[in-house]
């Protein structure tokens, strides 16, 4: 296997073709979710195992119900090397709103800002860009003598609109999927210079509840006062949800809650994020949630929980004195650590039945309860990959959470048994979803070196 | 002026003409709601005035921007007799659905029963039935030598599509509508054997509350902890409104909030009332109202507090993790005795500011606020009332609230400066606004009587 730096070199003489074949592939309109697409879709599939047959892989497009997978399989040298299984999608957004780019979404360009070029197109940053990276730093090695790891590639084509495929897929292609951990790149850098491994993903466990007190809507005079208001008993279950600390007052919602390592602690303290500002954007000031907890551990690393909706009774225009017979909620809680999103859904159906009259009703509709995602602060591949990336952008790589969920990650662990390692190049104003979608030009250019030293660094010797 | 008993008789002799001249008044469609019945409506407000004329009255139909007035007066024999104005609609709800009639809505027609004959058509009960009692009264004294207090009749054509030319109207003919006392006859007995007079009716403060947090929806798993969730805020600010016993919680809400007299509420507890079959009737069992107070103090001496509404987020199928820009509740309160509604409207609106966080914002939408009715329960013309009734049925009156309004007397109060005495025949199983609406014939026959009885008691020397 040729010395990482030679690897390098032959990703920065390659930059120019990376770049072709980058906007090869921005233009094809792969938009998943409009049957219009369908055959640009197929399209863009067919390009990438073109692509990755020529340096090298064994591909095919593998079909299914929806919109077909991209499997491929190239080995490394040693045959005792690690296996790494890499997840990213060719499928994209609508461009719509449409006159709002400044130019075609499927037409790629380069242009040049005051902070660098940038590579404007739909899919530029989601994801085309952030996968293609992959298969350059695998190119550049196996140009230069083979792969430092067996890699196994998983591109799908139904990210944007719902994956409906994909847990079946991995399920019936266990084996063939099957690797050491999984590289998922979906994710952003902390800023234009500092990188980032998102190793905290939170867990979602979304319920519905439909309260339900007299047979019919009532007059609030006739029966106001004696007769049961659903509304009321609603408030109080939501009201009864937090303490004045903001904690959760579910019992043993907190089991499973960690604290974090006094060593992340302090990196998170050191980052450059300020509450008030991220607040701001939005036109808040004053953090709402537990109030012992900076912002970013409120979205980060602590467990939450909030109503998501809900309606009962009159809502139009002017006045009705109506008593409703029911009233219905939406609550969710967003899981960190080891909480049990089964005991929660327990914990927390237990805890409304004991606000609901002896003469009333509860319904409960379960839309959903997945655990968190956490890679251990002490994997080994995360003590490599953290080392990689310094070693390229000169700059300790931030150890960051994320407030949401990124399904395919808890699909990996659950149908694979596979921790992800998430390393992305995207920023947080790469505009993915809206017009003039962009990605830098130097996240593009580092980014596949930094693939290229993961990749190294996972395989080395300890 | 002849002797009750001889005008009684005179009522008792014109029963059958009493109820020819009903059927008529019933075959006439004066649905106000609908413009296709505009013409009925006119023509009934004119087979009033002709009725009136013919039995001595001066009587006139009165334009109106809807359906007319018909206002009609007769002098007492004696001219320092008492003055009363009763109060009456002619117009009816329509009798949709059609189909659910066993006959013909304005064909009226008299059914027996295994408890006694009813006139069964659309306005037999509300109002056509009750207004033509009195009406049938005022004959019989007017055919035996005179009526014992001077008499004024307000017929109103909109009770049932909102009343809106009432206001306008009382107010500009303040002083031809003066009196000593309001009749309003738009009331029910306690059962088919005991008379009532209703004594309060509850009055109405209903709020709006729209409070805002961030600038728009955000994600649940970006924000969800330290942004603010405005149906959280809502959730408290409903829960917060009453204690565990019931009780709101508004400083000084229960201010003017009197006691029952001994002897009324004495008279209530012995009523046949059972507020567990009350309930039961709309599938409830439990009062929910304050704790220390039976279901009829709840529901007609006790004030209230009941969201009426509430909507916020995402309210469609499924699962949407959004935490929402804006939620919304309309809230209404029922006022009894002397609570004041302007302070009511600002100890809620100061109560909801507390709960606002500082980033937060609310707006309050009013959608009315008036005080409630009480006639005084040492009100002479009640006493006499309650004495005449006593006489006509043998048993005692029951004095009764209201948990709804009726507006017309918050209007002759607020208008006129008139107490209103409501004594009324109706049943609550009548099915008004129902199909096969209908009035006891024992209700028709004894409510005339009833009436003569309380004319006369009013004008007796003390």
């Amino acid at each position: 296997m040729a010395p990482i730096d030679t690897v390098l070199a032959k990703i920065d003489s390659n930059q120019s073709g990376a770049l072709d074949r980058l906007f090869d592939l921005l233009r094809i309109p792969s938009v998943s979710t409009d049957p219009a697409f369908k055959q640009d879709c197929a399209r863009a599939a067919q390009w990438l195992v073109d692509e990755l047959i020529r340096i090298g892989f064994t591909a095919s497009v593998r079909p299914t119900e929806g919109h077909p997978m991209v499997v491929a399989h190239a080995k490394a040298q040693r045959s005792d090397a690690p296996h790494v299984l890499f997840y990213g999608h060719y499928d994209v957004q609508p461009p719509d709103p449409l006159d709002l780019w400044e130019t075609e979404p499927f037409a790629p360009r380069l242009v040049d800002t005051p902070t660098g070029k940038q590579i404007v197109a739909r899919g530029a940053s989601d994801d085309k860009g952030q996968l293609l990276l992959f298969v350059e730093a695998c190119r550049a090695f196996l140009e230069t003598g083979g792969l430092p790891c067996h890699v196994t590639l998983l591109f799908e084509g139904e990210e944007e609109c719902g994956s409906s495929s994909l847990p079946a897929f991995l399920a019936a292609n266990k084996s063939e999927l099957s690797a050491d951990i999984a590289l998922v790149c979906d994710t952003n850098m902390w800023d234009r210079d500092t990188p980032a491994i998102t190793t905290m993903l939170r867990g979602l466990v979304y319920e519905e509840i439909v309260v339900r007190a007299a047979t019919r809507d009532l007059h609030s005079g006739m029966f106001g006062g004696p007769a049961a208001n659903p509304i009321r008993i609603l408030g109080k279950i939501i009201a009864g949800l937090h303490d004045d600390s903001g904690r959760v007052t579910l019992p043993g919602f907190y089991d499973g809650v960690d604290e974090l390592p006094d060593d992340v602690a302090k990196q998170w303290r050191a980052l450059p994020f300020e509450g008030r500002a991220f607040l701001g954007e939005v036109g808040l000031s004053k953090p709402a949630g537990e109030t012992d907890r900076s912002v970013l551990e409120q979205i980060w690393s602590r467990p939450t929980c909030e109503p998501n909706g809900i309606v009962g009774g009159y809502t139009g225009e002017g006045a009705k004195t109506v008593l409703p017979a029911e009233a219905r909620s939406k609550i969710s809680f967003r899981l960190v650590g080891r909480q049990n999103p089964e005991k929660i859904v327990q914990a927390f159906h237990a805890y409304v039945r004991a606000q609901i009259p002896a003469d009333c009703r509860v319904e409960f509709i379960s839309h959903g309860a997945s655990p968190a995602i956490q890679l251990p602060f002490t994997s080994e591949a995360l003590t490599r990959a953290r080392r990689a990336l310094h070693q390229e952008w000169d700059r300790e790589a931030a150890l960051v959470g994320s407030g949401g969920s990124i399904p395919i990650v808890g699909q990996f662990k659950h149908e694979l048994g596979l921790d992800a390692l998430m390393v992305g190049f995207a920023l947080e104003n790469d505009r993915i979803h809206s017009p003039n979608e962009k990605y830098e030009l130097s996240s593009f250019q580092r980014g596949a070196r930094s693939w290229a030293r993961i990749l190294n660094a996972l395989a080395s010797p300890q």
